[in-house]
């Protein structure tokens, strides 16, 4: 068999391990051939890859990043290579296509698989949204990443009786903020699926300095945002330079806290520390457990499906299962983070 | 409603995180009172215990070991404790007890819970053993804490052209062992469940060799052993000091490869770091939502049970199918490895 | 003898490791009792300190923060303090004052001591950048945290094919900026001691991506600024809400390098995430020999002086050394780094 | 100028760096060719060397081990190398040879120096016993390992009421016990410099339970040895596999703790996890100016020497320095740690 393999979307530690673990799998359990397309779905409409054979695989189980590169692609394009998807498979001799990526390149990926292509996804994304699956790799990483800023920053809101702000990654489902929230400690846990009142943040921390606490830290997902009429936010404000980012709530919801409580309030914006860098042993067991079962489906023809971690199981489940709903932090969860406001 | 909390066993990262979380849950969602038995049993027994306030567990989280320490019983005053279940909670007048513990925990606990106790258990071990549950807490930092072994070890191994051998623990159960192997990428992995020919671990390496990858990194689990007749091998030998553990597994099998093989084998025997220190974000995100459940199963009167992660919800099982059946690694997942012998 | 000590100015990794030291050393060594002021120079005029045994400083030398708070004191209370020093120190009945701080710390305390007070002084500061002493406590943890930050960053900017600017402390001398960005192997250095040509970095930027490496790692001191001419930047602006910090130079030099190479450029501003938290080994141990060595001093009445790093042995020099001349990064230092721009 | 580079003797976090160092100074400082001996002096006898550019040390800088590999040569090939360098030097038309290595190493490099090679060293020793300079990189790594895995033994050892042996490398000299058990707070350290009495420690052991304090942890070098006559112990006691490490020093001390206190006793032994994998921020800095200078020393024709840190310069002394007196842990430093017994 004849497998070509590609990375798309943004970073995620785990990408190298799934790689390694296709090849490994596939070179070893079955006498496959391997290529790996450059740069996503881009070197497959270009023609840029290359033979991916164990040397090429050797000592990157551990490194972040993807050696295949990573590029977007125009929706345009994208139906390009659906509409030629019979043309690509025979020009490179694939017997089977596994793209690993995130919701976007899931939806690319059934695209093709409807338009003919056999196709064996593995989801992949940080913020653990995708709702076909318990855990995606990555998240882990990006958790302990988040939970261990929060360690740092705790001891110097305690010594300095100061409120700290952590703004984590998570723009559409707060998985990140909720678990490195529960995991620091955090006494404020802000997340996209609750609007949350301002007034609130502002009574626990005077209660808490009531109480002789005299430091707060709040960890608030990126795609957090007050309730209506809490607090003057306007989301992707632009600044003079054209960039969204320096209005980010973590910035401002430090500055109104500030503001309100007449006590020095720091932002921390985490940013894409989170998102890079060596993978977490966890995550490097489910990646590598993923590339296994994408090669074990693709030998037995199960094609137009991703790998799904369901309790400890590593299972087949549709790719349109991927890509109808975001999986968000249900009101189970936050209740027993308790500090979610 | 008043609880009374203690921690048996061996250390296990996350039990102050439990702890934590139970005094929480209790203080400020119910206005409960907390006392904690000190030395586990003993303290029950005995009467060593101090109230449990959220002062008493603030800044322990993150914490390794646990606050109210932890010290063996023998059997006979487990008996009497049993016998004894009704005057004790009297005497203390706690209506629910919440033990924290491994198997002979929850083994007593189940005594006491048959005795007509209040009960409520949190399972622990670091050896993820436990049947009734998908993980527990304490496993994650020992695989992580084994595997930047691994890491630091493999380039001393590929630099010097020698062979290593890792101990990690799982005396019964080879899932350390398994998961670190996976993410250090292991050549090769030993687990309790399955006796390794010495000889094919000799083959794998040579062909390393062979093929110009003249190093290897061998994990195994400190209750792996050799197939009948492949190696001489007695578990449990007595040294002259009278000490077990110096002809463990991977003292024995690092002379034996280095004997077969005519190459440098070096010995590494994890032990007891892979049990202490700051949890990781996921051992106290579990550890945090097994206390939680705990207070509220007390609180539905969901006596004889304890909580249990199953996919991604905590939920409530009977105390017996925690101590039936230990866990074992299942053919499936060695499959997946590859590299276990 | 009796010891008054204090922490004053910012957070620092190792303050808890020099109270610690202090305490263990003057206990253990001389049978000397020891307070400690809390909320650094306002405990000291306040009147709110307490004992400190060695229970007190029980578990707290890898802890992050400082078990006695420290807060910020007009300059009209410190002198106040001077001119009553006589007095408070019958007050508190001290023998000596050990304050642990940075320069306007060291400064007070020459004041005191000038004014009659005998005081033996601790250096401290992330920024190593105090001259009378070859290294400071703290300077290794923030180093350490940073250049994790741009390992974990270089994979994703590699990945992406993405110009990373990396911003971390350093108002008025590069140490971290240099030392990380060595560490971690930015392709460009930006100090607070050359103010750099913007066409330099994009010159450099440009080349990287013709050879073939098309991704590019920055780290830029928060006190560097661009030569005049190069780029406009006013340091110090004021965003509509006051906050100096929103447009500090990481953001700003992002935005005008994805301006002119046009090329996706991406801020991460690292924080306070760099002074707080465990200390680096490194940090623990100089910090606990400083606190040795001012017992000793303490005993020796070797007054008006303060610890110093020498080589590899640990002296008292004048505090007025302390506070002359700020240290900062000779062309020496930076010509060893080369990418200094 | 051509350049040779090689390391030799047994792994030391940094060695890449230096390397890269080396590579990145000659190439774009100089125009100069770089070739890389392979395992060491066995590489420059045999002809086994590779071309090194600034690709071939591409994400070389925080690797462990050392790309060019290492091993040991008897001694007679050395000489056998020193009596024909004028040939290899013309063979291999270097102008100059940069050895990275230990003791033995520089004494070979000395060697050959003196028949007429020009030399240019780099020492390297994680023990941190060369006399000639501050500091070595790769003992700040070993030093940071060591202390990660005391901090995890202590909440072990002391919610178990337990006695913990650490030991950690240092044959002849204990900088690595004395810096990880001052930076983990170990309550005893055994030095090869100062002959302990075991009954010293059982004397501590047993006042910290009398006052309440119920565990400890003692850090032993693995050169340390008991005073005489007060424990048995040969060094050097050879087991009936025929090797000598099964009886190392932790594993007796513990044993003897054990005996003498009644009370639970363990050992661990750190091994090789402390001289491989990522090295730290220091020892990155460290190796990489130790890399510039050796180019710089090169090029100034200053043979014959080697790197060297004094104070927070990076200076060139005699290879004969390096070589004539071991630097052992003076009276000084083990009374400043005051737990050395």
């Amino acid at each position: 068999m004849r497998i070509g393999v590609l990375t798309a979307g943004g970073d995620c530690p785990g990408l190298n391990a799934v790689i390694r673990s296709v090849v490994h799998r596939a070179i070893t359990g079955y006498g496959d051939e391997v290529i790996g397309f450059e740069d996503g779905f881009k070197g497959l409409l270009d023609g840029h890859y290359r033979p991916l054979d164990l040397n090429a695989v050797s000592g990157i189980l551990a490194r972040g990043g993807t050696i295949l590169g990573s590029a977007r692609l125009e929706r345009a394009r994208l139906r390009e290579a659906a509409e030629n998807c019979g043309e690509l498979q025979r020009q490179y001799g694939i017997d089977v296509l596994i793209p690993i990526g995130g919701e976007g390149t899931l939806t690319a990926s059934r695209m093709l698989s409807d338009a003919g292509m056999p196709v064996v996804g593995v989801p992949k994304t940080i913020d653990n949204d995708i709702s076909a699956t318990d855990r995606t790799f990555g998240f882990d990483t990006a958790v302990t990443v988040a939970t261990e800023a929060i360690d740092r920053l705790k001891t110097t809101a305690e010594s300095h009786q100061r409120v700290m702000v952590v703004e984590v990654m998570g723009r559409h489902a707060g998985w990140i903020a909720l678990e490195s929230g529960m995991a620091g400690g955090a006494h404020g846990i802000c997340l996209p699926e609750r609007p949350f009142q301002v007034e609130d943040l502002v009574k626990m921390v005077e209660e808490r300095f009531d109480r002789g606490k005299k430091f707060a830290v709040i960890c608030v997902a990126e795609g957090a945002h007050p309730a209506e009429g809490s607090m003057d936010y306007r989301k992707g404000e632009i600044d003079q330079f054209g960039h969204e980012r320096f209005q980010g709530i973590g910035n401002r919801l430090a500055a109104e806290l500030e503001h309100r409580l007449g006590k020095e309030a720091k932002p921390v914006i985490l940013g894409h520390v989170q998102r890079g860098g060596v993978p977490t042993a966890y995550d490097r067991v489910l990646a590598t457990r993923f590339g296994w079962h994408a090669v074990e489906a693709a030998h037995h023809g199960d094609f137009g499906r991703m790998t799904s971690l369901r309790g400890t199981d590593v299972v087949m489940v549709p790719l349109a299962d991927a890509v109808t709903q975001l999986k968000k932090v249900p009101t189970d969860r936050m209740n027993e983070a308790e500090s979610v406001f």
